[in-house]
């Protein structure tokens, strides 16, 4: 089915999605925004263009939107969507807690629409490789996987720096971060969470976390973002018993890592430091490390919208199933508990 | 006073301690080991050599022992030493658990004897980097401390790699570890403990550990080590509200990260990445982050026997408190019950 997409909300996100959706075959046919500016500037774009969703939602041409606005209004926008028939694609985080989520798929199932979330993360090309290589046992069996995301830039922008608007990186990122590592181990059950979240730039929101996540396959991710560390650490560092990737930035530079073969002695060298010697934190010997090219991996974050399509068309299951992203806002929901209480949070057991 | 040292065990540390301890006025006096092998290797290095500790202790020259056995034998061996009225130095860790170091303790006290460990890691040049720079406030407000040691050596040596004899790196090094970070911050009441401790090559004994200390400054430790990943991760990051740390290396490479001023508007270039694009993750403008040097730091390891002379000698207190080692071993056992159950530890409330 061709998609009639409705844009509400045509700040930064709304504008990405009536330039780059068409590439999939999606129809824009309207934007809104409550900001006169923002509805002039898509009209000069040459859009049918409203000022208030309630309009757009009266248009009938449009069988489905996309909600592109800030994050506390994803569950109004959407009971308004669904009933007015419309399919709905929300931005992320789809809710601002689970609540809200599930108040949301229940309007749609009322109204027979379909509902999903915009969770584009999933094609990042950088999480696909490390899952690929995951997945083809390049690294044997893992024990760590750590993404990370630094930036320099200090503070956010517009709407994000606000606790009203859903504001703050862990509804920005953590529902992406959160959501690949999820994504990565489909079968594993998540046991424990803990998690450190603070507050280092901003008054009201977070822009540090660090996430753990303990699963039943003995893999522990370590999931960490800061909008002020200023010499960026990998983006993923993935470590199993037979090697080790590195993928350095979203341009998906890096290696992997392996030992010939394992060091079963030490070798004889000792460094010295300052305070005393070590054996085994010295230099391994030369060649005792090799690095292989990380796997290739072709994506194209267009698949997102022909999914929607084939979905409408009865002819496939949705990719972003909203089980998934529950999980994923629950996930954050308990990460807050832990970081408050200093407590880790038993989750899937 | 002068240290007439006897060296108990004279395995990889016992000769070290021979080999390096007269640089500080230290006379070594006599050796002892109970494999034959290394007894004729001590005298024909021109030490007096026994074949058991008992005789050592008997000798009358020596004042002060250092214990450099197998960890599971430094509590029979220094309840022996004080018996036999001689000052106590054991390596690291002191004890295996909290209990036994109150048992050494209490013996040492009632011999009155002097009693210490060699937490020789306090005189690490890198460690008193960051602790200078984080005391001068070059980083601002200090949010997270991550300590790493990385290895690509695989397996560890001799006893190490058995459960009886004390064996596992939190032992080894996550004494260290943790004993740096606390005498770092050493006004700072530690608050929550998680852990995640694995066996990911040996059997028996942990070779890979996450700690993370939640200390009432709002600071939070991140202590990590891995003898098998192979793209070693910095030694030390330190980030503050004003800079972020980089010390890569035992040898103290690294650089202190500004921003010229903190970006208060993001530049107005959009990252695209395969699946969407990032305005906080985009590049800092060009020079947007400046470099620092690294402090200067001076220190010498003899430092720890001329204090232990001086304490000898009633004109000091002892560098390494056994309330200190008493709180590193309780850190320990916490992180392993933590690991073990999935749970969070409250420590000093």
């Amino acid at each position: 089915m061709k998609i009639k997409l409705g844009i509400i909300g045509y700040g930064g996100m709304g504008k990405w999605h009536a330039e780059n959706a068409p590439r999939a075959g999606v129809e824009i046919v309207a934007v809104c925004d409550i900001v006169p500016e923002k509805v002039a500037e898509a009209r000069e774009k040459g859009f049918t263009a409203y000022d208030s969703a309630e309009e757009l939602l009266q248009n009938p041409e449009v069988n489905t939107v996309i909600l592109t606005v800030p994050n506390h209004l994803h569950h109004p926008m959407c009971l308004l969507a669904a009933k007015a028939g419309k399919n709905v694609i929300t931005e992320k985080p789809a809710a601002l807690n689970v609540k809200e989520l599930d108040e949301m798929e229940a309007a749609c199932k009322e109204a027979g629409v379909f509902f999903t979330a915009h969770q584009n993360r999933r094609w990042d090309r950088d999480m696909l490789i490390a899952k690929k290589a995951i997945d083809e046992n390049k690294l044997g069996n893992v024990f760590t996987i750590e993404s990370k995301l630094h930036s320099g830039n200090g503070y956010m922008h517009e709407w994000h720096i606000y606790q009203k608007y859903g504001g703050g990186m862990i509804y920005d990122w953590g529902v992406h971060l959160i959501d690949q590592i999820l994504f990565m181990m489909p079968t594993a059950k998540l046991k424990t969470i803990f998690a450190d979240i603070k507050n280092v730039l901003h008054e009201e929101v977070d822009d540090y976390f660090k996430i753990i996540l303990k699963f039943d396959n003995d893999v522990t991710a370590h999931i960490e973002l800061s909008t002020y560390i200023l010499n960026y650490q990998p983006r993923w560092l993935v470590g199993g018993d037979k090697g080790t990737l590195i993928i350095n930035t979203f341009g998906c530079d890096g290696e992997i890592y392996h030992t010939g073969k394992l060091l079963e002695k030490l070798p004889p060298q000792i460094t010295e430091t300052e305070a005393g010697p070590t054996r085994q934190f010295a230099p391994v010997p030369p060649g005792g490390i090799v690095t292989e090219q990380l796997p290739e991996v072709q994506t194209d974050w267009v698949d997102f919208y022909r999914n929607v399509s084939d979905v409408l068309d009865g002819k496939a299951d949705s990719k972003i199933k909203i089980s998934e992203v529950r999980r994923v806002l629950a996930v954050m929901e308990a990460a807050r508990e832990s970081s408050e209480l200093g407590i880790a949070i038993k989750f899937e057991n």
